[in-house]
């Protein structure tokens, strides 16, 4: 499938290559490619700077936020919430209409210092902001309830007997996604419903951060024992 | 131990049974005796009417919440979340001074249907408002994340294999409650940190909700698997 996955962080990267190997056609998007090709420095995170992790993955694409989307049949949201919208923006509603979006965005407003609180929850969600301002755009909340280690590569922990859920209006592009999440590895993946209950998993932040503090580590996920 | 159960509907009565159960001398504190053995009908969920609860546990006391806190050793917060403030008020906080409070009470509030919303949460929670209000109350936040039966009774799901959490600022406090919680049988209780974590268990509803709508039945657990 051809798929542009926007962001160059993370999340974006551990999805990108992900996406990758398993032999899709893969475009990450950016703001400024000039600007993210002239990064040298790791993230605040250790994470390797864009063109370091580009040499190691030379099947990956770089283009505009517009010229990913614009190609492409899928879209993966791997921006950080609070320029969501605006990175939505420009990629052009004209190049999003029809598609499906994979969002993996969580709200987080670091503005108060760490932990960050959440800059819309309870009776909205980022979800909801996207959906509702790109009518036309088939979005799916996932995957923003682990780590982007376990979101690509779920067996590495207990085998993937863990869950992951999906949010969304539409049921053929939950499918779609769903068909992704189980080629990553997702042996549990729970529909919850329509895209408000993205306020579900988006309020699940705070917990994660806690029990990131609890346990020391990020490699840990929940399972819906049923 | 000598208990106080604040709260006479169905986490009340599932609480008060299981601790009068394991030996323990166990008084539910109600905000008017006549009214509550005055119920003939059951409640909106359809669990029994007090005094019909009450006839099939004769060892369980009914007395007023001041009555009830001031004989207990612990006190456990079984009353809902929009009233919880007022009837710890009205136990008095002389009756509550250096007591342990088990507080499971989510700040629910139906006044918008359903699902409800949280009436606090992610810069300030339930759980701290209570510590706040009375200083001298070593608060610890538990169960609010699981249905009444799983609560007490855990092994009846998976043989308990799956997590609960406290929540608070008293190492003993938080000791003690463990040792009651793995005395109903569960068997992963994770230290989430001091009462501000509380905003984590309780901004867990969102989800719970949905997925008690998505599974069709509220026996179910997350498991933090790592």
């Amino acid at each position: 499938m051809k798929i542009a996955v926007l962001g160059t962080g993370m999340v974006g990267q551990a999805l990108a290559g992900r996406l990758a190997g398993l032999g899709h056609d893969v475009t990450v998007g950016t703001r400024d490619i000039a600007a993210t090709m002239a990064r040298a420095e790791p993230d605040g995170m250790g994470n390797p700077p864009y063109p370091a992790w580009a040499q190691a993955h030379p099947a990956v694409k770089l283009a505009t936020f517009a010229q990913a989307a614009a190609d492409a049949e899928l879209i993966v949201n791997a921006t950080s919430g609070a320029i969501s919208l605006a990175a939505l923006e420009a990629a052009g509603s004209d190049n999003l209409a029809g598609k499906v979006l994979l969002d993996i965005a969580n709200p987080l407003d670091f503005s108060g210092g760490f932990p960050p609180t959440l800059f819309v929850k309870d009776t909205d969600s980022l979800g909801e902001q996207i959906q509702r301002a790109f009518p036309e755009l088939k979005v799916v909340k996932t995957l923003n309830t682990v780590n982007a280690d376990l979101m690509v590569d779920p067996r590495q922990l207990a085998d993937g007997d863990h869950t992951v859920f999906v949010s969304g209006d539409d049921a053929d592009a939950k499918k779609t996604v769903t068909g992704l999440l189980e080629s990553f590895g997702h042996r549990d993946v729970i529909d919850l419903g329509d895209i408000t209950s993205a306020r579900g998993t988006e309020m699940l932040l705070p917990i994660w951060l806690r029990l990131f503090g609890a346990l020391g580590n990020p490699m840990f996920n929940l399972k819906v024992v049923r």
